[in-house]
Formats: C-alpha cells, structure tokens, sequence
C-alpha cells in the first residue's frame, strides 16, 4: 500500500538545479565561506532603503487592496511604469506584448510551456545558464549545444550542427547579453545571422536578459527585438532580480500579443499571478524614478568589483587558468588546466572557505569539467581576493 | 515573416481562467458592483495591522537578506513555525513531507506536473475548481466528472464511471473540505471510501485542501493524510491565500519525502523559490502566536456572512432557487430553474452590478448552465443583501 506512485513522463525528465540547490548548501556551511556561487545581486547593491520606504507605503496604510490577489497579466500599477522604461529605452512599449512574471524563471518556464514540445530540438549555448537548459529538457527538447566564443554563441557553426543533428532547432535558447555563465556578449552581427537562421528555419528564439540594463563597460549591442523589428518568434524574458532584489520575484516578458495572451492562460495555470505587495514595491522604484541613479551606482561598484576579481585571478592564478572579459552582468567564466574535475575541486574549496559553481551544471552532456562559473558582484575587492587565493590553494590540492 | 510560431502540444490545451481574468474584468468596470466573484477573503478580514507591523521587520532593518533568493524548498524561518502549526493540528510534523510553494495554485501545478501525463484519466467533482481542472487538462488528462452531493464526490458512483470510461483514473482531484465551488464537505465514510479505491487502482489523490482552516459549523472530519497513514498516494495542496492573504502567494505541500524531492527540482524550474519577504512575513505571523485569534475572528465573522447570504437568497430568490449549506470556507452553489443560462444571467447581473461565477466554469464539459457560484464572505450583511436583490432582478429580466 506504501509504495510511491509513478511519475509522470515529465516528472522523470526534471533533473534539478545544482544553482539553486546551492542555496540550501550553503546556508547549511558552518563556518566562513566567500561566496562566488549564486548569481545575486551584492547584499550592498540591493537598495533596502528605498524598499523600505516603498514597503511602507504598501503594507502600513491599513488597506488590504495590495494583499489580494493581482490581475494575471500583471498589476496596472506595475505595469504603466515599466512600460514607460521600455519607452525611455527605445523599445516597444505596446501594453499586449508585457506580461508580468514571478521572476525571470517563470518566464523561462512560460516559454519553453508554448514552445517546447517532447522531441523537438533546442539549440543553446555553451556553457548555458542551467535552468533555462533544465526546463526545456524537462518538457522533453533535445540539446544541440553551439559553442560560446568572446562573442557570444558561434552562430556560424549552427548550420552545420543543425545538418548533424539531421533538422533545424525549433527553439534556440540564447542569453545574448553579458551571458550566464560566461560573462561575454553576443555582437551584433552574430544576432543579425541568429535571426536570419531563425526565420529561414521558422524557430523561435527565446531571448533570455537578465542582466543587460547592467553594462559597465563598452558600448550597448541591439537587442534581438528591436533589430527584429520586434517579430513574434523572439520572446524576451527579463526581470528585476538582479536590478533590484530577487527576493522580490518579479520578472517581465516581451513577447508578441498573440503569444502573450496564450502565456496568460499559462501563468493562471502555473501560480494565478505574481505576489501583488512585490509587484507594488518595484512600481514605486520605476514611478519614483529610482532606478536610474540605482543602476549607475550599481553599475560603477560592479565594474570596479569585476576588476578586482580580475585583478586576483592574475596574481592567484594568471600561470594556470584563462577567464572572460565581461562588460557587465555578474559573471566570469574560468577555464583551468585540462584534466582538472571542477566537481572535485568545488569539494575541497568548499571545504577551504570558497564557494562556485563547477562546469557540468551549464552542459547538457557533462562536459565543461574543467571550468567554473565565478560570481564577482557579491563581494568587495579585499574578500574577493581572499576568495580567490582560497580557491589557488584548493586547485593546488586536487591532483589534475 | 511575421506570422505567430506553432505552439507546443500543451499551449493548445491551455484553455485559461474565467475566475482570474474576472479579476481584470471587474478592475475594469467603472460602476458599483457587488462581488460575489472571487475567492478572495474579505479586505477586512486580511489581518493588516498585524501584516503591517511584520512587514516593518522583515523590509525595514536595512538587512538585504531577505530581499535575496529563498531555499527551493522553502525558508526555513517559515517551514519551523509551519511545521509546529501542522504538529499541533495533529498532522505529521515531518519536515521532509513539506513543500513551501508559491500558493495554492503552483502546488497544484507541481502535482500534476507529477503525475499527469497526456491521456491519463483524472477523475475530478463535479462541479469542481475550474484552475485546478485546467491545469489537469492542459498536462492532457482526460476528465472524468463524478456528481457531488452534499457529502462531497458521490464517490459510490466512481467505480460505475471508471467502468464505463474503460479504465480507473489515475488521478483523482478533490477539495474534500468545503469544496470549491460548492462549499460541500465530504463525509468520513466517503473519504475511506475514496481512499480503498485508490488504493486498489493506484491511484494518486490529488487533495486541494485551502479552506480546511476556515470551519465555522459542524464538526471536524479527519484529512485524506490522516485518514491513509500518510500513504504516499495522498498530495496534499493547502495555501496560506485564504487564510492570511493572496496577494503574498504563499502556500505548501505534505507529500511522501519522495515526491517532494522531486517537486523540488520541479519548482526550481517553475520559479526558482517563493517570495522570500512574504515567506518571512506569514512565518512572522505564525511565530508570533496570531493565527489562532486571526482564524476565530474570521471564522465566526465568515458564518454571519454566509447566514446572511442564506437569509437573503430565502428573501429574493426562495420560490425559484436551491442552494448548499456549507459548514466552512467561502461559496454558496446556487441552481436556477432549469432552462436559464447562467453565462447570459452574468453579463446582465454585471450591468445591474452584481458579479459571480457562472456554472459552466467548473464543468470540464460545459454543463452546469444554469447554475452559479457565490462567494458569501467578501461582503457584510447589507451590501450582500443588495446584491442578492440585484441577482434577482437580473434573472427576472433574462428568460429562461
């Protein structure tokens, strides 16, 4: 009578997030430990004062109205505001292409729910970011990995995967923007085939940018909708998790009308709407007329702190490992020597004080063993190096 | 070039929500209406001042903590307290059996993310919950309506249906406990009933449990949990929206360890974690001892408001309507004379003012037409008695 029920085929697909589980990992860490593993905005970068005030306003006037529950496209209050960002950042800001999310995950999820039938092929970068990965696998789409070069996905090479493969990808899976896990961006001639291919092809591109409104360095790149003159097989997936606070779930997709309708009815399948007060507290922020001089604060600490990584990774390990050149977002991606076990090393760093994520959490085939993803927004210059020297130590440790 | 890309299998079986989209319909309309629609708690039984003063510490000490991401499974500032209220309730306290989810609706998500494959055969109420139904279909299952009366799903009839259908279900969905929409419970004999036949065809019971706290009459009946020894067929979906508030979108899961690791990984593909600072809030709530009192309130404030709703449906609609008597939770179910159409009675009660939901919402074959659902706790006595008095007039102009 006790044993557990089958799963169905979809349940026996989800293979978790080595990302997320790292949450729990950590928190679980008795003693001290630099933190270079999650993709989270600096504790210092997130602007608890202005929340704060917001937070006021949207709990402690006694009325309930913020507490029910929202419109599932997203509350009006959120979504004039971020419309008129959209505006100010030359995009398009028609009201049937914006469907608010519980964070940029979900809007993965809405689009690879539309897009991603079992068997169809999802052609994405890597490394990729593990969870946009995880969820188109888990709705049963196959991986055809395409190289990540200093700019960006090598989409020359797509054809000729895509004849090995035996047919084109129906889904391209890309983070063109100061990409998860590698840092680097795609250029903008590399976008304009991407699409060229996209539309020979009839796939959809599901354009994941978490972290471009975070450029530090060099000039802006078009974004694919914009250069697409916003047509409807790209599907954008954006969100304030690393702008603001994640903690806040509160994530944005620009899509086409159609498709946005269809994701409406998804999302009421998947969480009815996205939590109101959060939904409130970021309106404030864009009413306000916060966000801008947020950002360029962040933007300057994060430049600063991706040269001090720089910087350490030179003096800990410039013999031994080469890394990325980001010009913004959050990460850097270091190549170590050949025959190093990245998932070894993680074992013996933790236990050194310093944590990452290894390389095989961002291959669908296991490969990428011998790199790791390096957060350099989450700390200071000073514990960034001692993070980094940990980390010289534990690679000194574990035979290659 | 621009034509919309073909979905997925699944977006075509996404069929959408008539009880959410009300709520961007009602937003919409520019004179009084009475609500009788959602199932949202009354504004002033969600527990502001209490909400105000937590929201105060959790956003309002300049620590940026809990504006980061959550555990997937949950934080543990909530799952501590969670499991101490479920301990005293007499349930198992086991924290590998809780899932905290991002409300109600995503813990219905997980489950049939579980265990619905295409084609499977998920028996439901009928008349049941129209979302937690959706979801069923849109992962393919096949729906199996099984008549309620007013001890619940005829479960007697289940065996019979299941035969004529060719198979048993797989799945069987339920709300056991003042049932959504027709505030019926199910009796004891009926849930050991329901569970033997699980038990003999393996099936899953999916348990949509948002209400159970909410009873203001009658006597206590023991859980599907309970009742099966914590047998692993038995998901539980409860949801703090009822209770608490909606709009901070915090619910949970009791399952068998097995199928909440596997949930885990499936939600760490839906969104990541939940709203960290609501997470934080209702542990707030709990920890501090509130939520009994908070319940008493409403409990006894939600029984005068279904009294009232009673008195008033004997005064408007006496001679020509019958309705349930539910001993808890929110809905009244409300069946007309034969022959009226409750979609055409709801775009005129809606221009008297008067909102609710029509039958055919929660009827997978659009049968229940000349029935409707109202919500009796929204409203105090008065203002429900105008709208009952608006109902009646509506129908009195729509011919049957």
């Amino acid at each position: 009578m006790n044993s557990v029920p089958g799963l169905a085929d979809r349940a026996t697909r989800l293979v978790g997030s080595p990302i997320d589980s790292s949450t729990s990992l950590l928190a679980r860490q008795r003693h001290d430990i630099v933190r270079f593993a999650m993709g989270s905005p600096a504790d210092d970068m997130v602007p608890t004062a202005l929340i704060s005030d917001l937070a006021r306003g949207v709990f402690c006037t006694g009325d309930a109205g913020p507490l029910q529950y929202a419109a599932s496209e997203g509350d009006p209050a959120l979504r004039g505001p971020l419309l008129a960002l959209l505006d100010s950042l030359g995009e398009n800001p028609d009201p049937d292409r914006l469907l608010i999310t519980s964070g940029g995950m979900q809007g993965l999820d809405l689009a690879c729910t539309l897009f991603v039938d079992p068997g169809d092929l999802v052609a994405v970068e890597s490394p990729t970011y593990t969870n946009g990965m995880a969820t188109a696998m888990s709705y049963g789409g196959q991986i055809l990995e395409v190289p990540v070069d200093r700019d960006g996905m090598v989409v020359e090479a797509l054809p000729g995967l895509a004849a090995q493969a035996g047919r084109p990808p129906s889904v391209i899976y890309v983070i063109p923007t100061f990409q998860n896990p590698s840092g680097v961006t795609m250029s903008e001639a590399r976008r304009r085939m991407l699409l060229d291919l996209a539309a020979r092809w009839d796939s959809v591109i599901i354009d994941d940018d978490p972290y471009g409104l975070l450029r530090f360095a060099g000039r802006d790149v078009p974004g694919l909708q914009e250069l697409s003159g916003n047509d409807p097989r790209v599907v954008s997936v954006r969100t304030f998790s690393k702008i603001i606070a994640p903690g806040l779930r509160v994530g944005w997709i620009q899509a086409d009308p159609q498709i946005v309708t269809t994701m409406v009815a998804a999302k009421q399948a998947m969480d009815t709407c996205t939590n109101l007060p959060a939904q409130r507290i970021v309106a404030g922020l864009l009413s306000g007329g916060h966000l801008a001089s947020h950002l360029n604060r962040a933007r300057a600490e994060y430049r600063r702190r991706k040269q001090a990584m720089d910087a350490s990774l030179r003096r800990w390990l410039g013999d031994v490992a080469t890394w990325t050149d980001p010009e913004g977002g959050f990460f850097l991606w270091v190549t170590l020597p050949d025959g190093v076990d990245a998932e070894r090393l993680f074992e013996v760093a933790l236990a050194q004080g310093v944590a990452f994520i290894p390389g095989p959490a961002f291959s669908a085939s296991g490969g990428l063993r011998n790199a790791i993803r390096l957060c350099f927004a989450s700390n200071g210059p000073e514990r960034t190096d001692e993070g980094v020297a940990r980390l010289a130590a534990a690679l000194a440790a574990v035979p290659a």
